[in-house]
């Protein structure tokens, strides 16, 4: 009887030879809008068969790599602090095996849960974040683990200068003031990367992606769409210049595809994953 | 310079002078399933003006009575026990003036900030509930004041034999057999509304109406729908003839609108709401 | 090369040879609360394609008997005067021609086009009405022609008593009182039915269906639904009683598609419509 | 490495100890109206965690059956030949291990497939059909196995008599004649259930629903929607009537998620879905 | 009891202290093609809560300054002469009060009422409009003030040379010759804009923003999208070019918030706002 | 009686007069991914009155020319070999009738019919297609002439160096491969539009346009979205530089208007279409 199987297209080969390792972090509890990201990373997984596991853009195949999909985990809603021990803990897992956890969101404070463990196996972690929102606050309506307070928190593992922000373009004006002091912000857009590249050559690096980074146009299905975003071949040719770094672990985040009935945000954060993938194989 | 008010139609006299006074509980982070019921009370708010303040069923008039709605507060999202007390604090108060509050939901667990508070002034409380599913839980993925649960957590206040049930379809089996033991369930539909209103007569009642009682054909925009309900003027008979008990407090809860886009979910809300103002209105 | 024509199913024969003829009346200007029905008729018309000619109920097929569907005229959105006019004309020309003219709504104010025509024709003209709104104020924000007040408009010209309402379940104190000096109304449900086929034999009646008469649950796709409305079995068999009587014009309005985006309230207009153009046909 | 299961809710038993094997049929090449239902399976599965696997209906719960579920097969698109070929191989091969296949659709055309495979096991099969549409017309445009003749082509196989029609309320009137000499029809609703219960008592019997046979207020998700439906209870009250036969295959199919944005229809599958299953169970 | 404030979010001060005050003008009764902008101006209120009050593009905070918003009147909705006269009586009194009034339309027609009413206090008064259409129509199918021919009716008040259209793509042959002898305008794209800074300097302006300007990708929301549009970045600079100006009164229009379910042509509206508020604050 | 004519907008000459004649290909069967474009051409037509006749890009107007629009043909669903056939009928008549075929699809194998038809006319074909897919597979599943495959027919019939293909940013390895050697592909862009254009004056074209080549923020609605395409005024600009061509037959395609509730896909395949009519036009 042939089964079949619940991965993202192209990633189903056994756990134990791949090199990186998705899995999903179907949790919303803290979102302070519009929630349903919860649904994100079931819905790229289900709408991966709409394209191809071939990449005109970098001449790569998923098909001739080994990536595996664990599928989804059952977190705790309703509750931050079990959930991103869920999530620390399969990171941790992936990480003791000796592979790169890769995290579909959820919302984006799902972050935290694997930062905590990446940062628990590489110390001098440095995070590059593409994101609309400065999510720099440290505390949203008095909650610490809420999704607009996650690069807070982790600045608070990785420390000063440790962060690189790309695309910031909404977040109170005291975030602005603690990301001049703290993180390495670009604000609107992506053109320090170049330079950021350079700067982390060599270096441990998570790489974190709230999608909503793109312009709301391209991706509408987010919980709280920003105008003034990027353009998806833009974000695409900035991902590529990262190729040479060391990324031990990466996340894209914050789909909500209910949001957007043409699906369209769904095929955008399918397409952007495999090109990732692709990027992340030598 | 006229200024437009913010409160559901008809519902707008002096908060001094209203014996009933309306507030939204935007709160739905430990929605299991499907969320987006904290826009619930904004919606009926909003879209009560496609209804009229008449009721050709009670020969009444929103209009002919004092009725105050004060809007939604923000509440902490993202922690249900910082909520709850936002919204007992607000109940309190209305309470505390002498008057009866009526809450619009949010998910189902808001009930237990209300319950907290009038259950602190009425020591022998006794709840009426329409409900699909039975909230009787001990606990949902280990959260304890889940939405799923919320019952159990009002039960452990008012005691058995003090909570009625009705329209429940679904659960788990234990929580049918905790119901056999400890509370007065109705399955599948309100037959025992007649025994229920005698038994009642002359007691503090407090009623919760999970509008998932009704069929998803009539309200669609709900979290969990669960086919098999009541009718739309089924339950409205059934809330008719409730109108000789002493209501202390009240609530519905549930409405998801952005699930329906037709809007009829929200309309079904509106004409419940103002059927139960004028019901209790004597 | 043959050409698609632009009609309901089974309604394409020649203008000439039609005893009924279908002609939409895509306006809503004065549409109270949520506009849309301009899109009604069109979409009845598109959607019919989706149902059959030939119908269980009746044991009679479209395929047949004569009907013709001119299709949408362009009406003067924004002036509903000339509107009125255009749709009055319309109806004129059909009736001079020895037809029966069959509207397609469009919000109910155009009712009163139509039923300006026929009443210039049959003097002593009987209305029978199906809708969830009494329809019965003297003017809607000082407007005399709204949506709101088209049966008010009707009783002007056709006088005390010459208008059965069925099915009414919203509407100001004052409708309801005017309703019981003039109207024959029955409140809700539609029982007075058989009294009113009764009592019209051998009259000359104008049908109009507001099709909010319908529970939201299967015609959500209006722009005011009101709760507690008919199941569409019962409206069948209503309509079917009504054919011994002289239907000297008739219309079905109040659907607006774009609130509907399952396509049910269409279908349901389309199975309605059909039903009854079998039921007028001997 | 925990890995999520593709399977519905509480069907994820080992294959071996199975005794009723689910599996997909995601195909609408021939779908004459609004395409869709290649989605139906997959939906289902997914959704399905909204539902409970206790049903308070029957007192079973899934978690004590045997139950595999076996997630989709790849059918071919575009080709109605070689998709009905792939669904009767899988089929098969279930009937062949001593199982029990449960198809979740897909158009209806797929029952061919199925009852192709099953049919060549037990030779004097009967069918029961629940259905909107008699679908049994010779061709439709040209094609034989459409979905709009799928009975026409099982009554080919199992012969006069041997199906049961329950709920038709639409067709053309020729396939309404051909049922009165071919087939067991019961028209618009569900009244000769009991009978043909007790007729078919030891008999080898095909189970066979088109969802659409419910009203399209509670099922609007289905390419033809026809009003004038049975209520869901109803149609759960006769399947219950059927636990008594020796039901050796069956299917449910006709959901096309995307056309009910409030996902109602697919919960209201998943409901039946489960009803069914644990009827199935003695 | 703390009542909620129905206001755009950071604009709750008080009205005597208020330099710019908002009003709403929810009219769509001339729309020619997909009615719903009369939702447009209470879904920019609601939905405001999802952005920021800061600018990280002026370094500005709504908080920072006096801005009052009196919510929606209720206009005559299907009279479009009464309903001008209601805005221009709103927009009156803020100016005899000495406050900038800021219109959140409705459809374009709106602009009208708002014009008069600047008209009468700034004698010499130049418009700014942004409009993928010309709406330089004499008239629209006898309609007057059609929301088509809204631009011609204020060149009826301001003459020859004081209207500056940008961004124009959509027109009948007539308005272009129009535009060509009467106004100054910038087909297709927003070019002349620092040529029309100069230009007005000095001069009191109205600022008119139908919002349709933007592309459809960014805004779909909107009655008549027109694809080819500006980018919101570039109309955000554009904008921001308008800063040394004397504007005296503003509006945007054209938000049709049912058609774009994301919620996205909404969060565009309300950063749009935002920006053009702090840009006028000095 | 004044009849309603079903026609693209300004397209409504008498046949004999026409030079362009539009036709629809309602089909479908072969989509590999979400189905829909059946809808296209009908929603093409339906929608056309949101815009003009008159094109500011051109400064020409449809109303000055004789095109012809003979409506959708009912083709057959579910057997493709039939519907290609009912398609290159109708083209090969308007052929023989001297005038050149203008197909509005219907998913993009529709193009195989009507290529059939126009290269038994002109023997030495070239191909222009825009497309964000190669379309260049031997077969798809074992379907031969799915839309997945188009492209690898058409170049069957025209042979090597006879296709043309622009934006093509999506297809397996072998695609790409195949197109190295047999068709002129400009990957991801259509920057080789001026030397197409010099190469192919003189010799009979076809145009094909899968409108799935714009980037979907500005067409969400199509079956298979590839983020990463063009933008609509750079589609404009390339399709002017056509306009020395004989181009002997043409269609665009791939339009599924359901995916894109806001209608903004339709419009723009409207706006497309005018374009290209009127760039046909000398």
């Amino acid at each position: 009887m042939q089964i079949e199987r619940n991965a993202f297209i192209g990633c189903d080969c056994e756990y134990e030879q791949a090199k990186t390792v998705i899995f999903g972090a179907p949790f919303d509890s803290t979102t302070s809008y519009r929630p349903g990201t919860r649904f994100g990373s079931k819905a790229i997984r289900s709408e991966s068969f709409g394209i191809e596991t071939y990449s005109p853009y970098q001449d790569k195949d998923l098909l001739d790599y080994n990536i595996f999909d664990s599928g989804d985990p059952e977190l705790c809603i309703g509750n931050v602090d079990t959930a991103l021990q869920q999530i620390e803990d399969i990171a941790a897992e992936i990480l003791a095996d000796g592979k790169r956890p890769f995290m579909l969101g959820g919302e984006h404070s799902v972050t935290l849960g694997a930062v905590n463990a990446v940062h628990k196996k590489y110390k001098d972690l440095y995070i590059i974040q593409f994101d609309a929102h400065a999510d720099l606050r440290d505390d949203y309506l008095g909650v610490k683990k809420s999704h607009a307070c996650v690069m807070r928190r982790c600045w608070e593992l990785v420390g000063d200068g440790h962060i690189y922000q790309f695309g910031i373009r909404s977040g109170e004006r005291e975030e602005f003031k603690f990301a001049a002091e703290h993180t390495k912000m670009n604000k609107l857009g992506l053109d320090g990367i170049e330079k950021a590249a350079e700067e982390l050559k060599g270096k441990n690096v998570y790489l974190t992606i709230d999608m909503d980074v793109l312009d709301p146009s391209i991706f509408p299905g987010t919980g709280t769409p920003e105008a003034g975003g990027v353009q998806f071949t833009e974000l695409l040719e900035t991902v590529f210049k990262l190729k040479e770094l060391n990324i031990v672990g990466a996340d894209i985040n914050e789909l909500s595809p209910q949001y957007d009935p043409s699906g369209v945000s769904t095929a955008v954060a399918c397409k952007l994953l495999r090109e990732i993938l692709l990027m992340l194989e030598k």
